[in-house]
């Protein structure tokens, strides 16, 4: 097995500048007030220039769902038992979850690789088998993970990143499975942007008000016991993570610097933003971020990258299910800058 | 020609509450947390239940494109030339707009009245002529249409739903176009919920802020001239109003006679959705609000609806764009609902 991660160092692909202006005018130029189509011009104005394309599409979605166990779900954390996440994996292969309906919606491919459920399971279709480990270790006690598996982690995503770029995705969505994978992704943006647990962290899959401030607690102690250890994004990683939420982060690196754009999810799928651009802040020039979650530490995550997320919906399911609801937004918006005629085109009157 | 309004005293569909406490079970059993979809749930449970279906779906959308002139742009109130609303019926008909490209994305109809553009055209393809005038009058001068008019322009909307119904369509879209069309409706918004010019009038297709004052000067002088008139909403209408927006008017209140779900999109619409409803307040529980318009106005008039709209996406175009932009956001909820496992069904754990 490779353990280096010597690719992280690699920039991320170049955007030709040039498509920006190019692709402004001609969103000026189509038979619509300037402006009026808001955020959707915004959109194929970006996807034209990263693609280097005058007709840019989104045909081929690849998304990825990287699931795995928290040791800190010991902890009580969660509303739901542990159980469930390789029980989900079945679920995503056998096409009853959220993101397999949406993404056949889509008709995007759906890939899933577990990089480390509590229990093994049967081969199953679509899932991609990496297990790292029985889940990360109880970070409240330890670190989550030792160097070495970091790397793997991250290694995982890096490796779906290319798998999707070599099947000529345009888009790459990475979702999230990890029954407590709230409070590692609380845990890591409370180091990474010095805030409180008290704003990061709150209900996940539906915790009561007696749940979330346990969960506050055990964040707070966590960061105790390792802030020592919290000086780079690796290491909070490396102690505070949950091995998807390192696959996400070497996924986005990745397809960042394989000049493939990103389309990130809610709350987990944020936080691994987060990592990867504070490692790698050319990362964010290839990121789209599909929508608010509904929990509520997503708002300063937002707030830090400086990302405006472009739904509102009140979800939080993770899963990649936002990013995938996002995407027939991001389709119309190129439809539109390709398929509509020009003032020009089609004789019609220009402002006065 | 039948001018009787009678029509509009019919009750709008009943819809049978049982499907939606049916619907909210079955979200409630679906491997998600309970409510983590947000509201793709409250969309697919509303579906349900407005159809009397368990496994809600919109494949037949209908979308109508009402055009029309407006007298009031005599006063210079539009950024653009009055002879855009003929030119795009045009280019709704040979496919350049923006919402013919929607359309075409969403499979759905697209289907164009002309119930009154200043200037005559051949027959075009997917367009119906039933022009009424040649615009109506000046509203700052005299009512904008005769009573008879106004019977004309309500019943070519109610017509436009029978259609829809007849192709067997489970949504309906109305559009407007017709240069001034803001003024109009700024000014109907002002009337029916006694609001100032200064809160509802707003830049349209463009204006700076000089042609913003001016616009909310021709509105305030227009409710004086009008202001023993504009008691009831029908007076309101037409005193005010527009063809189009008539059009649509009645084009709502018969879709929810008929039992057709209505997907409301911007400014125009939206105030059309307040008069419908102002008529007949059942309209708007066939009533989905698709999206926050960047016409500064809109927000006054959704909460005087108590609406929330699904997206905010700084869209200000009509035409019906931004409810065609929502559209695979419901059906993305409707596939949700009728395609995920169960608990049960996947054999994943409950909630502890």
């Amino acid at each position: 097995m490779n353990l280096s991660i010597d690719w992280l160092e690699k920039d991320t692909a170049i955007i030709n500048k040039d498509w920006l202006s190019y692709a402004r005018d001609r969103q000026n130029s189509l038979t619509k007030p300037p402006g009026s189509m808001g955020l959707l011009e915004n959109i194929a104005i970006r996807i034209s220039a990263l693609h280097g394309c005058a007709k840019p599409s989104l045909e081929q979605v690849q998304i990825v769902v990287f699931a795995a166990d928290h040791g800190i779900a010991e902890e009580n954390v969660s509303a739901f038992p542990q159980a469930v996440t390789v029980e989900m994996v079945k679920n995503f292969s056998r096409g009853g979850a959220a993101i397999s309906v949406l993404a056949k919606q889509l008709h995007a491919d759906l890939e899933v690789v577990n990089v480390g459920t509590v229990s093994e399971h049967e081969s199953l279709l679509g899932v991609i088998d990496q297990r790292i480990a029985a889940g990360t270790a109880n970070f409240s006690k330890q670190a989550a993970m030792s160097q070495s598996q970091l790397a793997e982690a991250l290694n995982a995503g890096r490796d779906a990143a290319i798998r999707a770029r070599r099947a000529s995705a345009d888009l790459f969505i990475g979702g999230d499975m990890g029954i407590a994978n709230t409070t590692s992704a609380s845990a890591i943006a409370c180091a990474l942007l010095n805030e409180s647990p008290e704003k990061l962290a709150g209900p996940g899959t539906g915790l009561d008000e007696h749940g979330v401030s346990h969960k506050v607690q055990v964040i707070a102690d966590s960061l105790r016991l390792h802030q020592t250890n919290l000086s780079r994004p690796l290491d909070v990683l490396q102690h505070l993570g949950g091995f998807e939420i390192a696959a996400l982060t070497g996924a986005y690196i990745a397809s960042a610097q394989s000049g493939m754009a990103i389309l990130v999810d809610g709350f987990i799928a944020s936080v691994a933003a987060l990592v990867a651009i504070k490692i790698k802040p050319g990362v964010k020039e290839w990121m789209f971020f599909s929508h608010a979650s509904a929990e509520p530490g997503h708002k300063t995550i937002m707030q830090a990258i400086n990302a405006r997320p472009m739904l509102d919906l009140n979800m939080r399911l993770g899963e990649g299910s936002g990013a995938a609801v996002a995407v027939p937004i991001m389709r119309m918006a190129c439809a539109l800058h390709t398929g509509m005629a020009t003032f020009e085109q089609a004789g019609v009157s220009n402002k006065d």
